[in-house]
């Protein structure tokens, strides 16, 4: 099978409209993503998106179709191959290494080949990884940069040892799902009012873990971590989320205020290229904590790629690996970080927050838990309700946790009539 | 004045057809600009560019056009506000946060706010730089992220110590230059006999210091640096750069055995991106030399940010900071830099392989001596003897060194016809 076409698409919604979305450094975002369909000489199409805040997905697209000479005309049999192509271009390879927009738009090609794969298979993709050999995993990863600290042959034992009990662990998750959180009731741009409420109904959803933004100001924060507290009680697991707002000084203060109303992670709570800020950080809030626990420390959503990753474990600067599914260069590139994190013993919890990050990111932590990990203990997958509409086949969310998808392919596929609707500039939503 | 237009240029050099620039990483350069033209509503004019490597210098060029509408219409007065205006918007930022193509083409429009400003000023970027107050200094940087390791006081101090003396370090180099290396003979697609020539060349020339590619085949690295050795004698420094080639250990094997030949620094050992793994390969290199001298590391070009280079310094993992005129964004990001360099007390040596970067961190350079470090030991700007002909104002090198500038702006001009001429993909030259 070959690639014959890559067609893109600038696709943005107009959240900012509803304050959706809205934390420290994002007051007004528009999710958006840049789309691509790749299709092939016997007709089956893949299809991946990138994510984006709204301004600049045109570049992104750019981005897309600098990558398509690539892999137009070129078969699509080897992913891994098909993946270090898209990121070893020696010329391309000048526009990051590895990070920002060229990374975002091979996110979206990757992604692209892993839901046309998986659909050729008839399986959902976390499927299609949870029955590959260890080998054709290890085989995937660019295992460039990555030695001093996880090696092929690690990883090939850590998928062996994982691979008793498979059958029982997708038992358990068909039967009860993936642990979710819930983001919903914590935007910055809300009133108490809706915060209070919509954490009450968190709780009454089967959440236990819910997550607020916090990093405007120090006494809003403390007012809505107190309320949140005592919506939901001393057993909820409340997250907070700064968005990169700070110094590491004013991380470890502003943190150390907000301690009493134990906190349970703290995300992005500065630079994510900081790993040395996050480690500092991190040692400074183990004993900040007045509820003798330290304060955790999250962060991946802006992560670059699998060195960064590294790094963030190697320093012991984080507690939670948060990947995200667009940012790195898609599934194999996280496939690195699930591995990364398996081998430091760090949980990963997803980033979701975005369009149609919770229908990719499931896919991902099912198979972490399935075939590498094998433990849910302290693992949640975000969740934020919104958007999931525009998909063909969106997440199913019950009792708070992930059902488990069935359907081939990536759960990437858009709705026809929503990447005609909300297409940048001239859809009808944006005319 | 305002900005009231921002044209912007796709320039490709077809240098992959002579090998110039050909490295472990990068086989076939074709050396281009995403150059940018501000215009105003007095008639000034400010030019600048970020340089790429070929394939995706589109993208830079979309990427500039999505900055456009940040700067149009807005005044150009305050070039501290100018340039965090084109980092920090809420949503662009998405899009790195600080790397990749939104960051170069940011510094491509805060390059040429400082053309414009210098132009309009009469003199070149380095001494309306020099003539700047100490805190004018600071107020043009954004601190974000830096106060763990750098505050603006700290800086206000450094640069009130570097006072006293300038007029003197100027005298010193409008006498003698500002020291020069350079790369032309160590292309790793050059025949021996080359090698051996231009690095005889480049003696004679009044170069105290070469540099050779490295990483390809360690066999062919050894007899290159032997040879070159050989040549140049006991007294001429060589330093190598393998562009990212290595992974940790093998960084350390390789130049283990390159050791003999008493490599000056290694440059680029792995990923840009890894801090850990530089300071583990400097520790590791600390002992290796048989002459007794530690081999030094250099890492810089690709290094995305103020935030990577922070880290760089505060963990030791590197001795020469190799700075990059269009990597970072701009001229404010690289004065937090050189700000962050002589806090740690490291040289400062700006990589300039490439289209104009010679022409532009002549100044940078020029203005740490008279106003920062106040320091010329172990200092060198890279050097390379291609393309300067499509400058309005190109570098002036003279016994090994760089001439002191002193025409108007940041000697980032093209010449019209070149622009033209390598116009792509529809000049004369790419037809």
């Amino acid at each position: 099978m070959k690639v014959v076409a890559v067609d893109s698409y600038d696709v943005r919604f107009p959240t900012s409209l509803q304050l959706a979305g809205s934390d420290a450094m994002n007051p007004d975002p528009d999710y958006s993503v840049a789309y691509v369909v790749l299709r092939t000489d016997t007709g089956a199409e893949g299809h991946g998106f990138t994510f984006t805040i709204g301004r600049g997905n045109e570049v992104c697209r750019a981005a897309l179709e600098a990558l398509a000479p690539l892999i137009i005309g070129h078969p699509i049999d080897d992913l891994g191959e098909f993946g270090r192509r898209l990121t070893h271009d020696s010329q391309i390879r000048w526009l990051g290494p590895e990070k920002g927009v060229m990374q975002l738009a091979a996110a979206a090609l990757v992604n692209a080949a892993w839901d046309l794969r998986a659909k050729a298979a008839g399986k959902p993709v976390w499927r299609l990884l949870a029955e590959m050999s260890p080998q054709e995993i290890v085989d995937l990863i660019d295992w460039r940069y990555l030695s001093d600290a996880l090696t092929p042959g690690e990883a090939y034992d850590i998928l062996t040892s994982a691979r008793p009990g498979r059958a029982e662990r997708i038992a358990h998750l068909e039967q009860v799902g993936y642990p979710a959180y819930t983001t919903s009731p914590g935007w910055l741009g809300y009133p108490d009012e809706k915060l209070v409420r919509l954490a009450r109904q968190a709780v009454a959803d089967g959440y236990s873990l819910i997550k607020l933004k916090v990093g405007g100001n120090l006494a809003d924060d403390v007012r809505r971590l107190a309320l949140a507290r005592e919506v939901v009680g001393p057993d909820i697991r409340i997250a907070v989320d700064a968005n990169q707002r700070w110094d590491v000084a004013e991380a470890v203060s502003w943190m150390t205020a907000l301690a009493p109303y134990d906190p349970w992670w703290i995300e992005e709570p500065t630079s994510p290229d900081d790993v040395l800020g996050h480690a500092a950080i991190r040692s400074a809030l183990a004993t900040a904590a007045p509820h003798g626990r330290p304060i955790r420390v999250a962060t991946g959503e802006h992560v670059a790629n699998r060195i960064m990753f590294k790094q963030l474990l190697q320093a012991d600067a984080v507690d939670v690996v948060q990947l995200d599914a667009c940012r790195v260069a898609g599934v194999n590139e996280n496939l690195a970080i699930l591995l990364l994190a398996a081998k430091f013993g760090k949980p990963v919890c997803p980033h979701a927050g975005g369009v149609g990050l919770c229908e990719l990111v499931q896919h991902l932590s099912i198979f972490d838990y399935v075939a590498v990990s094998g433990q849910l203990t302290d693992r949640t997958i975000e969740y934020v309700d919104h958007l999931h509409e525009h998909f063909v086949d969106p997440v199913v969310i019950e009792r708070g946790a992930y059902q488990v998808p069935h359907a081939p392919g990536y759960s990437a596929t858009m709705r026809p009539e929503s990447l005609r609707e909300y297409a940048f500039p001239d859809g009808p939503a944006w005319r």
